[in-house]
């Protein structure tokens, strides 16, 4: 009987963990986990601390003992200190206990991320926050119900940081999101940030671009925030949500040399330059489908695929990631903002031709009520007519995140824009359209481009 | 300057009437529209019966002067009465006009389908309707004004059976709907339609199934509808809605030798068997993608993609139609009912050793509030693992219509059942969940087949 041991419990290990089980039962598979909490949903914090999800336990994707019963054998509160890839061995440490050496045959690394801990003179005091683990959660959940803050400050207007806006907003909070660059959401263009931006306002959220935060301090029963070019503000808590940087120590003391961020480099079958280790998740460079190339793109989507082929890699499998798309949508408010492929800057840097033109249509028939509006900017290689990349910003019941999955569809089989036409797609009046919006969108940027006009 | 005709104002006409203009300014294009309504939405005549759409103008996809500006030559109330391909000319009449003779360079016919007229006695009579053109739902209409009737009983449970039952409820009738095969929505699984039937049910709408309706008769102020093995029941309207057939009378008179179900033979270029003329839409046969044939499958959304390859083609593109996958999802009260690709039996036919395996899941990750049932049921090559189709039944706000769509995608490709878990698809918590819906499903049916249960 062979033997798999998993370092790490959240989505990469326990995928690892699980389909390794179900492609070989035979095998051994130990999980070891550094805190109580295996395969919870980080992507739920925000959730949890709006008070939407009332209890915390609620966040389990799955309880310890469906994991268990799967035949998965989970040790929490466990570290792993060293791994000796000679003797196959990995030391590990439960909490209270002694170090232990265990062997494995097998190994999947999956450490993840932890958030950036940027240098603000003042980031560690009591009432600032970051947001990525349960103890993390627990840390803001308890200093809401002790401190009961009226006011919060969020450092970072990405994903998590504008889900936290919502989130304490829902709590009643007067909140402040304080962003580097010139849009909030950096991760979709301009164009859409301006609208997200007046998203915020629109619900009560103060918001403050251009600026970086240069310091915490205490003042009075407040803490002041301030930065450049002139930013100065008093609250109660601080949130700094400014992305995540993979937690590959183990990996370098191992022996291997770290890449793109300090992930760790894998090939497509998630197996790294040492025998018989793989890696996946947060912790590793990720293959990029339309780039051809690794980089970095931490998502829980992406470690629950790249977890999957190492964990049936590992137990005789012959599996290969796909590749990340980066698709990604994100609720705030109202609205969904989803994106999937490239924007302008990403593909010229990948040697294409880009142009990115917008489209705004309804989610569906107007006459049929409650239509809502959708833009979707879509871009494409202007010699070649290939779909690279699609964005799209809209009410959150106008099914934007489904949508932005046809796109992904679309870039997954390197379709052209035009292709997209082609394709037979659901139509009935309250959902939808002759042409769905994904497919007027196509049209519109196939006529910009035909007659030659800018987007 | 050449000279394109449109024969007929609707999805597939209006389609190849804008694009031909579009591809190529230069052409003359006319398009001759039988009644007064050119380009109107059909699928929306349910929402504008049950009074959902107030207004019945708000139905056309585009207005007259909107056609008009585009460049396009309307003739209303115009019909084709023969077409002379030898000299390139239509024989039309305008009504209230004598007939007169039009020259096209290329013709394209789009005359779409009428409603199949069982030959029931008394299905002529005042209070029986059906439903197809705007003229039937202003003769409908009046009817529900001017008689005021309390209970409708409704002959077909297919897409627009099952719409005018919700519409009818939602004006106050009492709706029954009667139904030939043993479940309702035949074009989807009777696993599924078992559960329709109980969701008409709780919407007070009392179902038929396995009745044949033999006879409509006037019985006091009612109408009596009977049937075998034995049914009866008095209602004071009734409407026939069976499907439609192809009005092909005009092609076959020019020479054309109708095919399935008596309509046109095209091929993937929508060319008919004559020089210069194209036919498109609901009066065509329509090559199936999956099949990789010629089936009779009329769809608006199948006509749009017709008409523009039509459109293209007649004024010199070199368009092909890419097929169709049978796409099609119908909103009945609460829910949304999708199906795209090939059931078993349809599976079968094509040579395909086909496995449907079912799933239920939530819409969107569980803690979050307010996620819905889907169920998805995959139908699957066992030998090859190909998908060959899928049906989805679900809340209408679970996002049911363009998960079908991320499904009719992956069937365009041709992929595998379990390809669809490679693909990089959007995810959060209020939205989805780290594998999507389809995705679980797809899975689901990998473990089924491996382990060599039935579905």
């Amino acid at each position: 009987m062979s033997n798999l041991v998993v370092i790490g419990g959240s989505d990469a290990g326990i995928s690892a963990a699980l389909h390794a089980k179900e492609w070989d039962p035979s095998v051994e598979v130990t999980m070891l986990v550094a805190d109580a909490y295996p395969n919870y949903s980080i992507c739920g914090l925000p959730f949890y601390l709006s008070g939407e999800v009332p209890d915390w336990h609620q966040l389990a994707h799955r309880r310890l003992s469906e994991i268990e019963s799967a035949g998965i054998r989970v040790r929490l509160n466990t570290r792993a200190l060293a791994i000796d890839p000679a003797s196959h061995t990995v030391q590990v440490q439960t909490e209270g206990q002694a170090p232990e050496m265990i062997r494995y045959d097998k190994l999947v690394i999956g450490t993840g991320a932890v958030p950036i801990q940027p240098p603000i003179p003042g980031v560690d005091q009591l009432g600032v926050f970051r947001l990525h683990s349960m103890d993390d959660s627990f840390g803001v959940a308890k200093y809401l119900d002790t401190h009961q803050p009226h006011r919060a400050l969020i450092i970072g207007a990405g994903y998590i940081g504008l889900e936290m806006a919502d989130a304490l907003r829902h709590r009643g909070l007067a909140v402040t999101v304080v962003e580097q660059a010139a849009a909030v959401l950096p991760t979709v263009d301009p164009a859409l940030g301006v609208r997200i931006e007046k998203h915020l306002l629109d619900h009560g959220v103060a918001v403050e671009t251009g600026v970086r935060v240069e310091r915490i301090r205490h003042a009075g029963d407040s803490l002041r925030v301030s930065g450049s070019p002139t930013f100065s503000k008093d609250t109660d808590l601080v949130l700094v949500v400014v992305g995540v940087q993979p937690v590959a120590d183990l990996a370098r003391s191992a022996g291997l040399t770290l890449g793109i961020k300090g992930a760790i480099p894998v090939d497509r079958t998630m197996a790294t330059a040492l025998p018989d280790i793989y890696a996946a998740g947060d912790c590793v460079e990720t293959y990029h489908r339309l780039l051809g190339a690794p980089t970095y793109l931490p998502l829980g989507t992406t470690a629950h695929k790249q977890g999957r082929v190492a964990g049936e890699n590992a137990v005789g499998g012959d599996a290969s990631f796909a590749g990340s798309l980066g698709t990604q949508v994100v609720k705030v408010f109202d609205w969904a903002i989803a994106r999937t492929g490239l924007r302008d800057h990403e593909a010229v840097a990948a040697g294409y031709q880009p142009q990115t033109v917008e489209f705004t249509t309804w989610d569906h028939k107007a006459y049929y009520p409650g239509a809502h509006e959708l833009t979707v900017r879509i871009t494409g290689d202007r010699d070649t007519g290939r779909l690279l990349g699609a964005q799209m910003l809209g009410h959150w019941r106008a099914a934007v995140a489904k949508r932005i999955d046809v796109f992904a569809m679309a870039l997954y089989h390197q379709m052209t824009v035009a292709q997209c036409l082609e394709v037979d797609l659901s139509y009935t009046p309250p959902l939808g359209s002759p042409w769905d919006a994904v497919q007027m969108a196509a049209d519109h940027w196939l006529r910009v481009v035909r007659s030659g006009h800018g987007g």
